[in-house]
């Protein structure tokens, strides 16, 4: 079959088109790819060769010039793109700069600026409270349900899906222990997320409002927020996480235009408590997304959490990480926080999947609480497309190698 | 008098140097600029003009080159410039470069890549802690003699000093409010900090330990990151600081080398706790430095923070930041948390130096309690330098603007 003709219900037809940045086998140099199907076309190559205007935004080594090119040429690149791979006479122009995905290499996509993680997901949020907060009178904090909350991650150990994950070392402490203890942590664990792709920046002092969301958010990935769960414990009261989560933060090679997500626009939770008006958007359009995540460990299906779940919004965590005058730059990159569902399959890290450590999972190849040497996780997801058809998020993978 | 003859006991002499980026009036251009008394000096223009082969480090638009090329390119080209301010046959081919300092900007002088924030200071802590754990115990919490704890802020939002800060909005709930309000900050304030400007790289997987500090990290500067503490105690539980501090974060235009600070070397306080082997400092040369610092309101003195006093040294906080095997990159900068001596007249903030409100300072301009708009911020420091000589840290200033 010619590349150009997906198999029927490929998450990965013209429908789709996400984007990513490759190189090919034997060569060092990176260029700006899309996929279509189990190929990749050169997209820079293929914009020279038709004369397209693009190829100032494709022939790069990084998505940063598209994603700072803001949402008109987004959409225009996203045309011409359909156009190159679905109609006959581009076809034949293009075919030559298709190649198998399994014969290029996939890089980062593009340069990581700040890199901001969230915690919206309230089951997430309540399981996580019941579990190291059993006394509480209400699992969650007094801020939750008033404000995303957020901190900033380490955006120089942000990489790319594939990329083996080192076991970080570091301090820990039981409550039986009377001094900390150091080595590799013993509590390696995954946080299934989203992350989202800001491409036009904004300016210091000048909050961005839910509904310019789209005029600088590009896109999303699959996000795996590795966390070392024992080294977290002590060290994050009272400034928030650290060294438990900054060794990695893997995503998916591809990302996905918001335009593709369409479809799979639905809207949030029923909010329980009023909100004030920069976080209001009981009057704009859904402002979720109906995203269905697998989580597997050695190809073995754990979970499944429905993004749709999440209680705070893409575009309410742009209005709140923006409305003290921060600014954005083109490249910020922002985590979901952890995906979990109402149900205990659909629960987005083992932290919860185990109860911390209380309940194991029963896997083929044996029992886990925490993440062992040699795992490898992998986060895959699909969203409704157009027509019935499944818009595919590019997978995230990492395997756990010894300290 | 020529402009290579700096005034006796003047801060900037040649036994200093920092390094900045500047630009001439009416040009675009940035270039590498080295301090000299009220002058500075166009770095690459000099070198081309010498046909020095480190024009190739200095005249680039940022200092990221010189700060990658690593410890002995440090000390080379450090011992060239010293050569070309005081050797009179240099002074005469390189006197063109030589331009007041009210005649240029100066500008961000280099490009952060990861931005983290310390909490080094012990009498900080135990000051923030009886203010907001006035029952507790310890006013320490259990980890703070055990590891430098720290969080990441957003880089993005790292500026030179001179740029104005506008009040930040946000979230904010006293304990008398029954649901948050939405407003300006009420409580803005300064920490008076030291910046550690890294050079070299490390790769994932592979710690820093304490005696590699030398080899990784260029220099210092002075830090004010500011702090919306109403925003900030409404936000910070679970997962720490985030909008209260990432509106904005004040650097100098100058960053001293290491290497012009090997006189102000001191021990830092005796450590009450058994360390870690990798935070363990026991066996290496002092690891503190004597900078004094003066934090000022409106030209008037209110607090001068000595950084001996700090319980943890840059290095160790280098080392517990890689442990887990986080990698280093070039521009990555991080905060000593406020600096903060025993007596009162020595904190490094307006929440301890007024108690959190309570204690008002009496200002030539009225009494403060927070920073009000139109306030200027001026921190400024000297460390003992060679023979009785003053070192002069660049000074960091910034005006509160209204939102």
């Amino acid at each position: 079959m010619p590349p150009f003709e997906v198999p029927e219900g490929d998450p990965f037809g013209p429908h789709n088109l996400p984007y990513g940045v490759f190189s090919r086998a034997g060569s060092q140099e990176r260029t700006v790819g899309v996929r279509l199907g189990d190929h990749v076309l050169d997209a820079g190559a293929a914009a020279l060769a038709l004369g397209s205007p693009y190829a100032a935004l494709l022939a790069r080594p990084t998505l940063n010039p598209l994603l700072a090119a803001g949402r008109t040429a987004w959409s225009d690149v996203r045309r011409a793109l359909t156009a190159w791979v679905t109609v006959p006479a581009h076809q034949e122009t293009v075919a030559p700069f298709l190649h198998p995905l399994d014969s290029v290499t996939l890089h980062l996509p593009f340069e990581v600026a700040d890199y901001v993680d969230f915690y919206a997901s309230e089951n997430h949020a309540r399981n996580v409270g019941q579990i190291f907060r059993p006394d509480a009178a209400d699992s969650l904090t007094p801020n939750w349900k008033h404000l995303p909350i957020g901190y900033h991650g380490r955006s120089g150990t942000v990489v790319v899906s594939g990329t083996d994950v080192v076991r970080p070392a570091g301090q820990r402490k039981g409550p039986a222990d009377p001094e900390p203890v150091f080595g590799p942590s013993v509590r390696l664990d995954i946080e299934a997320e989203v992350g989202f792709v800001v491409g036009v920046p904004s300016r210091t002092g000048r909050p961005v409002s839910l509904e310019s969301f789209r005029e600088h958010v590009f896109g999303l990935c699959l996000l795996n927020d590795w966390s070392a769960r024992d080294v977290q414990a002590w060290e994050y009261v009272p400034l928030g996480p650290f060294l438990g989560k900054s060794f990695a933060t893997s995503v998916s090679a591809w990302i996905t235009p918001l335009d593709a997500l369409e479809d799979a626009r639905v809207a949030p939770p029923r909010r329980t408590h009023p909100l004030l008006p920069y976080l209001d958007d009981a009057a704009d359009g859904p402002g979720g997304y109906d995203l269905r995540i697998s989580v597997a460990i050695n190809g073995h299906t754990v979970s499944e959490p429905p993004f749709s779940t999440m209680y705070w919004t893409a575009a309410q965590q742009l209005a709140h990480m923006t409305v003290n005058g921060a600014s954005l730059r083109t490249g910020d990159l922002y985590g979901s926080g952890t995906v979990s569902g109402p149900e205990p399959a659909q629960r987005g890290s083992l932290l919860e999947l185990t109860w911390n450590g209380r309940e194991p999972l029963e896997l083929p190849d044996g029992k886990r609480t925490f993440l062992e040497d040699g795992d490898v996780v992998t986060l895959s997801a699909w969203a409704p497309g157009p027509d019935g058809t499944r818009v595919g998020l590019g997978e995230v993978t990492g395997r756990i190698v010894t300290a």
